[in-house]
């Protein structure tokens, strides 16, 4: 979508281009790394997107959007510590690089710097920005933990998950919508149905993520397809499952979460076809079609013009129909 | 001093009393644990203070003090981690309770909510606030980072030293006095000097620790006497004699800084005698002496009744005079 594309370009720009000039360097070099590997940057994309959408040039909406994205990398580095992961966007990871405490002190300046960036308005629009930033701060935290938790639980139910994936991941992609909104002074409305439609595709977002792991087209999708099921993560395909299986499927399905052998691709294609009988393939791939189609009912309540809207249609449904 | 055991008794009764009712409990039981440990709480104690010096009721102040408590125990428990610290106030410190992760993104939370509690204030006082906090937060995290980095160095100045005293401890104190400044809507000169006043009541506080953790009386400092030099740890004093050694004053404190041995009294005693001898101890009673006599003159410039000048007096030389 051409629109998108041109505020993909104006962000990495903007974002490639911060000076950081601050010290000691211990502190800041992380922040700088990080920043370097660049990323999708899809959640301060949306945010100047919605600026111009509600009637404001999008340069108006650049702190902020420099703030949604300092932040989504703040969590990135913290989550990379508590899962151990050794890689980032290809690359090392921050506590991989350095050591486990500069990413956590790195982290937490990352975050207040995030703060810092919403100075450049007044007191008004600052507050309105700074109070669903924590709000929304404080949900992925509690997603993050949610997250945390259902790691060693047997029974996490579908719901909880839905939860887990709306604090982890749906907020921010809300929040960076809303944000563009708040810059640009528009209704009450407005802001309220573009945090909505955010919200919502945001879940459909996170649970297409899941699908296009054991579905997806490994041309395409760029990493291992089955990634997930070899790491027996409790994803909704398999909390769904789980859900819907008779006592042999069940069994089945625990029997291969149990087993540590994680590069089999025996493992992968048993599970999934167990997916598929429990129907937790097409129930999935029907939320994620509701999910949709309930972020796009929103759009009616917008006041926008109806070229906007279908601008904001043509984006939810190209990012559905994703195949990465 | 009778005002500032009025607000420890009000600080510590509200904190007490806050109902942080939210979940996850796994995110939120750490911050419960490490607030119900207490604390000195001087910070928010200094927020009430001012904000009746400067002519409005306390109890405006209540979240601009509670939310330097909060950032202050953030800072507690990531440093505790990064310091490996067992015990903080007599108790299990947070990573050690629970584990590294949960210390982590509790710490994150317990950041997050600090700037929620300045949503209770008008947009003008907000932004004035949240900017204080967020250029003090900065300052601490660059303040640890320094003193990491000066553990594997070994040509830190006197100079740096101070400056990373002053980040990691003083300017948390200034913006303590200056928020309730802020809150009474004050003069710009009135909020200058008061933060001027506790950066260099600050640092002067700092270098006391230094000096008592040497000097201090056995009866009355509550904790072993000599455990920064059984640590190596340089302090004010070590840094001191180092620079005004002589070459066997120099070589014999290497010596014994370079020693992992650490239940000496011999080592104790004989460091003491280099502080002693190169006029480290001396020299540092005289800085300590000078900051309280630059916050002392500071307190002059305040636009205030000469009482509320005589409070501040008294509570700074009873924090100079104090022997814990």
């Amino acid at each position: 979508m051409n629109s998108i594309s041109k505020y993909k370009e104006i962000t990495s720009k903007y974002i490639s281009s911060l000076k950081i000039e601050k010290t000691p360097n211990e502190l800041y070099d992380p922040i700088k790394y990080i920043l370097s590997l660049g990323g999708k940057q899809l959640r301060p994309v949306l945010t100047l997107f919605t600026a111009e959408i509600f009637g404001t040039e999008y340069q108006k909406a650049l702190y902020a959007a420099t703030a949604i994205e300092l932040f989504h990398n703040f969590s990135l580095i913290h989550d990379d510590i508590m899962d151990d992961a050794p890689l980032r966007r290809g690359h090392k990871t921050v506590h991989e690089k350095w050591n486990i405490n500069t990413g956590i002190l790195s982290g937490d300046a990352m975050l207040i710097l995030a703060y810092q960036y919403f100075e450049n308005y007044e007191p008004t629009i600052f507050k309105e920005l700074a109070q669903l930033f924590s709000k929304t701060a404080l949900e992925v935290c509690e997603g993050q933990q949610m997250d945390i938790n259902f790691e060693t639980r047997t029974d996490v139910s579908v719901s909880e998950y839905i939860k887990m994936i709306e604090f982890k991941t749906a907020v921010l992609v809300g929040a960076a919508l809303q944000m563009g909104a708040i810059v640009a002074e528009t209704s009450d409305v407005n802001k309220k149905a573009i945090y909505d439609f955010g919200l919502n595709l945001g879940i459909a977002f996170q649970l297409q993520d899941d699908y296009l792991d054991a579905f997806g087209d490994i041309a395409t999708f760029g990493k291992q397809i089955g990634g997930d099921i070899l790491e027996n993560k409790k994803t909704y395909l398999y909390l769904l499952a789980l859900q819907n299986a008779n006592t042999n499927e069940r069994l089945s399905l625990e029997d291969w979460f149990s087993s540590t052998e994680n590069n089999s691709q025996n493992k992968i294609d048993e599970v999934k076809s167990i997916f598929e009988k429990t129907n937790a393939t097409l129930a999935t791939q029907k939320q994620i079609e509701d999910y949709t189609n309930k972020a796009l009912a929103i759009l009616e309540n917008l006041e926008i013009s109806a070229e906007h809207k279908n601008e904001l249609r043509i984006f939810a449904l190209d990012l559905m129909n994703r195949s990465v």
